[in-house]
């Protein structure tokens, strides 16, 4: 299993936000959308062994992560609009203290990042994409990775101290600082070819 | 200067459609905007040594070429909707027997794919993007590359006839097939390691 998390430093928790402006009206969803965008599409088929969470933490019932499942996912088109459409439909249920099916292979919970970190330490090994870290060309992918990554920003202070409580690897993938979803095609073109 | 040339099997030539459905009503816009994106963004920059050329062979008006100037373009943001807003505001202008400026470093023109090869052969190497073709990290770039892709379609026989007339390197970004928009971002990591 491959796992991101992307953390949505602005993202909207409710579904108050028009799908014709999900850059400025949600909060830079539009960077999130193309997020799992990344995580999941190949030229005829989806990566099943893929899952994104989605930590957003703007607006007013902050905060939540909408999570999708590669192996279950459905409805899931590449345009920004149509998977954005999946999370403000999650945004719309009413959630306690479990997680809920949206709609088939989208999951949303009240999970917080360090709830989120905590849950997935169990299962996963995390790598931090950051611009100080290691080539990713030269880097040992442990199993069931995690991979970590801010939205349009870096990861905060507070963050970062949650991040500290855990072993991770810490990773770059080139010469040039990328947008998240970029980062994401990079990472997942290296894995590809070490399989 | 880097080049991309992507083809619009379906995509509109006239400005018919609604920023709400570049994916169905357009003709797969949603894929060449991707695209647009993939060109150009950098974390915190803009990449100026690129150019794209999105050849639309659909709808009534066809063929039209809309060309992106990294060096010259303003207005441009990443998400798809703003990006084919520009696009549809170039297909809006009266396009007569020369290339025309619709916005701060867009262009639009009546230009055929047989018509821009013909031009660009003059000023670049065509790199066409195949599955067949070699690795790319094993690949010598030549300078002035101009790399073909189609969008969620193959080349047709007849584009590929019109390839035929040039020579051209064939290459892969790996060993799974990838959207159009992902395979820039592959080869754009490769060059940004080799400068």
């Amino acid at each position: 299993m491959i796992r991101f998390v992307v953390i949505g430093h602005r993202a909207h928790t409710t579904a108050d936000f028009k799908l014709d402006d999900i850059a400025g009206g949600a909060g830079r969803l539009d960077v999130l959308v193309r997020c799992v965008n990344s995580a999941f599409f190949l030229s005829h088929d989806i990566r099943k062994d893929a899952e994104i969470h989605l930590v957003l933490t703007g607006g007013e019932d902050a905060p939540k992560t909408v999570r999708f499942s590669g192996r279950e996912v459905r409805y899931l088109n590449p345009d920004e609009r149509s998977t954005a459409s999946l999370i403000r439909n999650a945004l719309l249920k009413k959630v306690g203290d479990t997680e809920i099916r949206a709609s088939p292979g989208v999951y949303v919970s009240r999970t917080s990042f360090a709830d989120l970190m905590k849950e997935l330490s169990e299962t996963s090994n995390f790598v931090y994409l950051r611009e100080d870290g290691g080539d990713v060309r030269g880097f040992e992918f442990p199993e069931n990775p995690c991979f970590i990554l801010g939205d349009d920003r870096d990861l905060t202070e507070e963050e970062e101290e949650i991040m500290s409580s855990y072993d991770y690897d810490l990773i770059k993938l080139g010469p040039l600082s990328l947008h998240a979803d970029h980062c994401m095609i990079v990472v997942l073109n290296e894995m590809d070819r070490r399989t």
